[in-house]
């Protein structure tokens, strides 16, 4: 779904092929990057290396990366961290306006901006990957697509009216998507929001409210902790596998089959399509067809 | 209102006051701390002055501290930090089983799990200072003995059934509190309660889902990050000044007076009450001077 969008950004000026890879300033236990506008993954991949090899010298170490464009899903950085024996916080922002409304306001304000959370454990390792926002932009297109309503406490129009119809989001006057927490709660979503605005916008300078930029000229902010520096594999893994047994063991509410852990369904689902192969869209598979032609690329070549 | 439970945690055995600040491992850009139970406030100002000094050499340092007991306010510290010049991210994690049941479950299995992220802004620090559940066990705790309802969304009764009643938390069979996200979204907070159970129980080794402790015999997560290793302070500054602006002139909802960004409101009523000081309830300063004078000292010469 993303493959049109992201040759669209070449051709829009947004991604700069080849882009260097600039370590801006470059110290034992942080850098920050520049990524000059490159592939976000190409980006976020050799800051993840380069910060892990920092953490396993220092215990601990951060990556701030500016002009990073989209990063895809925060959650496999954080899982293949995870897999060599990592604690890892990531977030992100968009350094636009976004889509989001802050708490009590009924205008576009700021990104969805993400953040991630994970630690090893044996089976699928803990993954955190979560919006800020109640919803994420992708997820109202895709009922806006359909044609369905989404659940309510997930936006508003734009006159400030709760909504369930997504058109409301896309159609003049434009709504918003309300923060996390909904209107009791909403200043945690938000307040988590401005925090990553902080971190990743400010600090790494990739800049925030402008609009001259992609939406998906991004800032990160990457923090690995070396766990075998705080404490044993094996006395983390027997704590790790106590409280698996403790979540497991909870009592359940009535239609729930099991209490999961946050990147379970994940993990399972990998595992699923790994053996089984990733369905894709008929409509979403024309276009790949279409884009391939047009770039005289065989997909039976790349596959 | 918590002096009298930090009197009778000392009683308890849960306090061992004097316990030692002992820095288990002490590395250039992190530490693991074991508070030995002292007085959590003492633990984390002395972990938060040693990671300041730390960061303030290598840009950015952590500490994990284990048998912290309750350090109060997670914005203090953070605030603190940020008047010089840090940006801030903080956990506690109890290693109890806590008030809290994880998403679709209905038994109490972890804490409230605050999370707090923090960064200079003039006038008032950003400060994020949050429980990862939908409300707090000392706001359930006000409400029921005022004999008032909560709102909606937050809590369930012993049965597993959506209660407004808090006496639904306090009597038997005991209900719990929910995660931050409601019936939609639980699995957010929820899923970032887990990572901080990981982050302050696991890998600071202070323990998940005992109950042999105190369940106030915390672990804590420090992180701070030099701002002015990244970007000039005055860059910094220029763009919370932009981003400040940004948010104060979002349209409205109808009845909000104005857009807040976090920390701004705490900030204000320090701000108020250092000038026109702190109202106590009768009942408390009641419950202060009996615990006065039971241990013999006099009011009058502590203020």
């Amino acid at each position: 779904m993303r493959l049109m969008q992201y040759v669209q950004m070449i051709d829009d000026g947004f991604v700069q092929i080849g882009g260097e890879f600039e370590v801006v300033v470059d110290e034992p236990a942080f850098s920050l990057i520049d990524g000059h506008l490159n592939y976000g993954q190409v980006i976020a991949t050799k800051a993840l290396e380069l910060t892990m090899e920092k953490a396993r010298k220092t215990g601990t170490a951060t990556a701030m990366i500016r002009d990073c464009n989209h990063v895809g899903r925060l959650g496999s950085y954080a899982d293949r961290a995870a897999n060599e024996g990592f604690a890892v916080a990531m977030a992100v922002n968009g350094p636009g306006i976004g889509g989001v409304a802050p708490f009590g306001g009924m205008e576009r304000k700021m990104g969805t901006n993400p953040i991630c959370m994970a630690a090893p454990r044996a089976g699928a390792n803990f993954v955190l990957d979560m919006t800020t926002s109640a919803t994420a932009e992708g997820k109202l297109r895709v009922s806006y697509q359909k044609g369905e309503q989404v659940p309510p406490g997930m936006m508003i129009d734009g006159h400030g009216n709760p909504s369930t119809d997504p058109a409301d989001y896309y159609n003049e006057p434009h709504g918003c998507i309300l923060p996390l927490g909904g209107p009791l709660l909403g200043h945690k979503g938000y307040g988590l929001s401005v925090l990553i605005d902080v971190f990743c916008g400010m600090i790494t300078g990739s800049g925030i409210c402008r609009t001259d930029r992609s939406p998906g000229a991004n800032g990160v902010w990457l923090y690995l902790l070396d766990i075998e520096r705080f404490t044993s594999r094996a006395e983390y893994d027997a704590l790790t596998e106590k409280y698996t047994e403790h979540m497991k063991s909870c009592k359940r509410m009535p239609g729930v089959d099991e209490i999961l852990l946050p990147g379970e369904i994940e993990a399972r689902r990998k595992q699923q399509r790994e053996a089984e192969g990733v369905a894709i869209p008929d409509e979403t598979w024309r276009q790949i067809n279409e884009l391939a032609d047009k770039l005289d690329v065989s997909i039976a070549d790349i596959g």
